[in-house]
């Protein structure tokens, strides 16, 4: 029922409930190859009910206020989606990230979407701190928070072990303030 | 995040969830009065502990998808709100109620916000039967259920306790071909 | 341990538990096409194992006081039974339902036992309202509603489906006075 | 709804419930100090929630098939009651215990409440080993295990404290071939 | 991290966690008839997923402090165990249990791990009664209890089924006076 | 019942339990404010209870092997301790943590408990990747981290609200191999 438009190609971001069960497994079934080359997103989906449990395990986390979980549509598909982790009001910080199918980049989709995720969690939430995790060998992944405007807190070392292999977690990070400024800027170029 | 335009008048329709506590418990606090006239909802919510209880309840029955709590806000405030009750996608059947406050009524909210929720139920859940139940003498909520094109299934005598007072509880419903019909004289009228 | 003679013929009315698993298979399995031809009941249960769960979770009805299952038996056998849905003490008002296996009917079996169990409802625990439902084609279920002098309060349309087939359901009911008039009356008929 | 009659006194075994909260503190308050001498049952009930919420744990318990408790009725007064505990039917083993108002001791209630309560544990559920535990201090509960037949297994030294006081526990039993053999003396006595 | 020596032959005793779970298979695999021949100790694990899950139910019992279970290692190699069990530190009460594959008995094993934890139950945990309960025809579980200086408190007949046999239970125990007695009298041996 | 000698001055490692909830809120009580001037350790124990139920929480992360808790008590007084958090076995990383009050400084005995908690992650778990987290000023911390041979992995800026303020947090880590190098090194010096 409830759908943002992300632009003039018809993108839409929505909640992602329990039954999209078959379209999230169809997504990540055509995705799952490229999404999870450097992180686990998605890896327990394997058939209708484990898509089914994995929704209901991110609806259960919604309704706790700790995560919640947003498809991308594009032309009526599922495509990927945006979502905040370690969600924590009261802290003022939360975590973002993101999955999408390789058939749906180079549109921008992500940093679209994430755009309004965060707007939503800096001025409806106020959250202070937006966190953005990502393996070092994750180029395009490190280009997003580049765009997002982020800042590069550190390198956690070795600090993942993904299919075998121990990655360096790269830890990108935008404050209330900058974020606002940097819309703000937008804003002004857009005029 | 979400927002479904209800109208020129601003009025909006948005998820209803656990960090809207304050919102919601001086929602009721306006309307008490008017909403329990004939229903107990939100009895329970007295501060704003109860407020985040009665919400995470709710939340809790959205991610289980037997239940879904919608907003109407007017002029960046809360005033009432509908919703989806015994939600079952498998039987095709649900009830659909509402609450306002007071100084919200008289302009159409409900059956704006209703129209909106029923179509989702209809065209985007599969649900066949969409059922209305009110008090015999709670004329408002019988109204809306005549203006919604709902057929009077019959009167469950005495089936209603409240302060103190059994009630008859008279059952509407429209059925998903009726809704389609309607809205479709509705669309040809309005052209 | 505990049992209500049901009549001269030697039915007894006793407590269903999960220690009765073999039998109430047993049952099940005898009746289960007469028995599912309107209504889900006892569907789940396949062997030993699904006897036990579904028995497992009537007895957890049981002690939140939300159901009662009591099973008839006749000849020391588990024919079929009667119980107590949507137990509501401090609304006054409950659902009462039945199953028999075809070999047992004709003997007024469900009609004596849901006597003993109104009975209980109205006269102990001071339920006002006792509801029976019952799918419009189910000609045996609505006979029995009507000889326990029970009254129609409408049809809610469409409202089950089962089989894959949407069924009207009937409602009926009894209410404390009318349920203590018609015993008063059945008494003085039979001095 | 269910009785059994003990006796011509009009003396009632009836399923303890939630329900019978009320009753259940009343009876424990007439009770408590003659109860509570040695064992502390119903010691955490000390007004109506509390009742509830001990009768609610009984259910649990019932619903599991580890305990269950039955209340004796004496001219329509809660005055006392026998229980099964650590029920453990695959092991064919089961502890029984009582409680009793002191208005209500000397007529042999419990002794007659308790043969039909190992009658069912033996004959219906296949109780090998019924097991009685008292205080050494406890005459009275002694002579109840003494009159149903059991035979002392031995002494649990120190095994409970109670008010500060340590107790040694009596530990007697019947076993199924001797209950069935002295109910059948009993009978052979009675004709 | 963790470890108590048990003597110069390097027997150890550590805290049994649900890491050790192949370890713990291992140990249950080469002494599994031995060690099953009165008990049904570890009979669930069948696998490493049936290790860990029994493991985890340890840990979970530890965590309500109302049992511990600690592995004995001899030469890195996890032989056997002790273990408290319905430990009550409110009631001054536990029992106590071991288990031991066959090529690591005739060493005391047993004996030395069981001193360690009955002493500090009683002067640590401050424990009261501490019992022993042997199947009648196990021996060498009998001889243990003697040698641990505990006394015969009598014997539950019939009560454990095992293995399609009932068997005699007896009941052992030491009270902490008679320990610490005996403790002070080894000591005065030793010098 | 175990515990590892930490040293020549009597200090001592042991698991932390549920039992010790009077001797921790003692600590707490004489280190609060100390403590607390970074972290919120311990915060919510302002009683037995408190302290109790913050216990219980520690145990049952340790039955999930998530987390670990170890006090350090001198001349016979819990006096502070180290933890782990965020334990995770498969990924091989885990979060350490500590707390001391303030008449324990100055002794070492931090590094010295971290050493053989870090040992047991090391060695013992297969742990990769040990964290350790602290606010950007709290000084003493961060020298311990120097201490133990960790690096520096970057700064989470604004990460941490505590008391009202924002505080950046430092994320300092040792890898398995510079932690097995820097013991060789320290094995090597002492000899």
């Amino acid at each position: 029922m409830y759908a943002i438009s992300l632009g003039d190609d018809g993108a839409e971001l929505r909640p992602l409930e329990p039954w999209h069960a078959e379209e999230f497994l169809d997504n990540l079934e055509r995705g799952r190859q490229f999404i999870n080359q450097y992180i686990p997103f998605g890896s327990r989906v394997t058939d209708l009910d484990t898509a089914r449990e994995t929704l209901q395990r991110y609806a259960g986390m919604r309704a706790a206020d700790t995560a919640s979980y947003h498809g991308i549509w594009l032309d009526g598909k599922l495509v990927g989606g945006v979502l905040t982790l370690a969600f924590d009001a009261e802290q003022g910080t939360c975590e973002v990230g993101c999955w999408l199918e390789p058939g749906a980049t180079g549109r921008g989709l992500i940093t679209r979407a994430m755009r309004v995720l965060i707007d939503w969690a800096v001025e409806e939430r106020g959250i202070h701190r937006v966190e953005w995790v990502a393996a070092s060998g994750n180029t395009p992944s490190i280009d997003v928070a580049r765009r997002l405007g982020m800042t590069r807190d550190g390198v956690r070392r070795a600090a993942h072990l993904h299919h075998g292999v121990r990655h360096d977690l790269e830890v990108w990070s935008v404050l209330a303030p900058e974020w606002r400024a940097a819309q703000a800027r937008t804003a002004h170029n857009e005029r």
